[in-house]
């Protein structure tokens, strides 16, 4: 699909079955509302699936990698090349998001939209690759709207030939380039109106004086830029990345099949706030994987209305808070589709 | 084992890994912390283990189930027949902790330390009955002393005869008593030194006027009793719970044998404070599984230098929180174990 019917092809969910759903967890043996936010969550996986015994068979999580021009004014305590090495490191196994992926048998694939680098054909590497890297956002926009148009189609594109085919009942999104978290706060401080000090983070860990730097940069380029804080397409080719659309297509494609897709961190979360600018309706089909140590995150949180599942103190991206979130999705979906009703277990309800 | 040699058993963790294991997780391909409290629980875990690579393959949780005395002053919001209907629904499967020990592969049994109820016997049931109900400590001591001393020795052979058998990596621990968050509150009160009233929540979700009379129920009992605040014997015999005394000597006789032990909510971490007022090398043995709703676990976490993995509104027991910590406590030891460094995976690190 192109982009134009893919944001066509997006639904609010349907609310048909949400009392059934509220009455169904709320007559589980337990204290209503005792398991929290489970509750919540068992409810949203009823509507999405439309069926009161949902369940989580297959999952499937993509890295999505690229450059940054925004590297080269020095806003990451990392070089640029790790980007590379990473996504070979992701390809070899040995990355904090294999080990999450292997620990929950979900089925990880990297998309290269735009790393600086050339790579040799591999089972797990998906090649959307749409330049090397995003441009200088400090001295012209980070993608043409045309490279910005073939990123978002090459993430549709992501999904429906590579990821869709699994028929997966939850996609996670994680992300790998070098300076990102620039782009990312730059994104969140455009769309929700907060200065740029607010949302900006330390990243990889840079210090004062480097965090200093980087708020300017992109104060800076906001300044040059101007885009339109309503208009996400707009925001994305001023001072996004190839990564960042790769995500934001890949995520509209899911939610228009009706898929769930959970967002990990700061970037994920810029690229989630992204998609609901284009398509406000995809925020019924967002779950929030976990609250990052990047401030900034907490702003798009707000505007898209998630509340994270995991809180550990991560600030590591490549989908690392979002695949832990995943078992607490199926957790949910377990609970509302085999626990015992009060009736069922002849227990007796509060006095 | 007896309580007695149990106690003397447990050892502080053996500190000459640590700054290898500190050194292992830092070198791993990730920005230095990027993992947050996922990277300590990797390090303590290769301290219990005594091993670099930590695992997890066999996983136990026990659920302890114990009525109380105190039930018939009306301080929760179910009726007390629910404690031995709730063991019905374990045994049946059909519980909430149930579904996500299937989920995760933990074996599930369930203690009865003192349901006011006769069971046929069952698989996944253990026997470990003192009495029917602890007393109504609102009157007399929750437990005499000798009643105490046998709840404490039935938890240890819980361990020993029943768990220790399987070889688990890791247990945890939840429960099941109406009139139990009544307990748990007061040993907490007792031993923090917190006011009743700024340590007893609303359970199973008692209204306003009720609250108040449950905190004036701990409130009177901790005055007729006054136990020795730093004495973890004399606090469970006064206001303790016979699930709760047997989480407790179950608890010291894994740690005796260097097996970490996962605390659940409100009352298991009561439990877990009376082991370490008990025996204070308990605490690098635990970690709190959740983090509750109930106010008064966060005074016991404190005093146990410990801070929950999971954070998602739970008010539910049973081993609910601990259960899903497993999965997050695993994801730490496989990252300790199969994550590669910069060196092996060729990655740059900071600049």
């Amino acid at each position: 699909m192109t982009l134009t019917q893919t944001i066509a092809a997006i639904r609010p969910l349907e609310m048909s079955l949400n009392t059934a759903a509220r009455n169904r967890i709320d007559n589980k043996t337990k204290p209503q509302g005792s398991l929290g936010r489970l509750e919540d969550v068992a409810v949203r996986m009823s509507l999405i699936q439309k069926n009161l015994k949902p369940a989580i068979k297959n999952k499937s999580l993509v890295v999505f990698a690229a450059d940054h021009g925004v590297a080269m004014e020095g806003v990451s305590a990392f070089p640029a090349e790790v980007t590379n090495q990473m996504v070979l490191n992701f390809l070899a196994g040995g990355a904090a998001i294999n080990v999450l992926c292997r620990q929950q048998d979900i089925k990880l694939r990297v998309a290269d939209m735009g790393v600086n680098a050339d790579f040799a054909p591999h089972p797990l590497l998906i090649d959307a690759k749409v330049r090397k890297g995003s441009r200088n956002f400090l001295k012209e926009p980070a993608l043409t709207r045309e490279e910005l148009t073939k990123a978002l189609e090459n993430g549709i594109k992501v999904w429906e030939n590579q990821v869709a085919t699994d028929k997966p009942d939850i996609v996670a999104v994680g992300e790998m380039g070098i300076g990102n978290t620039s782009s990312a706060s730059a994104i969140i401080a455009c769309a929700t109106g907060n200065a740029p000090e607010a949302v900006t983070g330390r990243g990889t860990g840079i210090d004062d004086a480097h965090l200093q730097h980087k708020i300017d940069v992109i104060r800076e380029a906001l300044l040059l830029h101007r885009p339109n804080p309503v208009n996400g397409m707009d925001i994305l080719s001023a001072v996004g990345g190839l990564e960042i659309a790769g995500m934001t297509g890949f995520m509209l494609a899911a939610a228009a099949t009706g898929t769930p897709v959970v967002l990990d961190g700061l970037i994920a979360t810029a690229a989630g706030l992204a998609a609901a600018l284009i398509q406000p309706a995809i925020k019924d089909y967002l779950f929030s994987g976990h609250r990052s140590v990047e401030k900034g995150q907490i702003a798009a949180l707000e505007y898209l209305g998630l509340i994270p599942l995991v809180d550990l103190g991560f600030r590591l991206g490549e989908g690392t808070g979002a695949a832990l979130a995943i078992h607490i999705i199926d957790a949910a979906c377990r609970i509302m589709s085999e626990m015992a009703s009060f009736e069922d277990a002849g227990v007796s309800n509060r006095e």
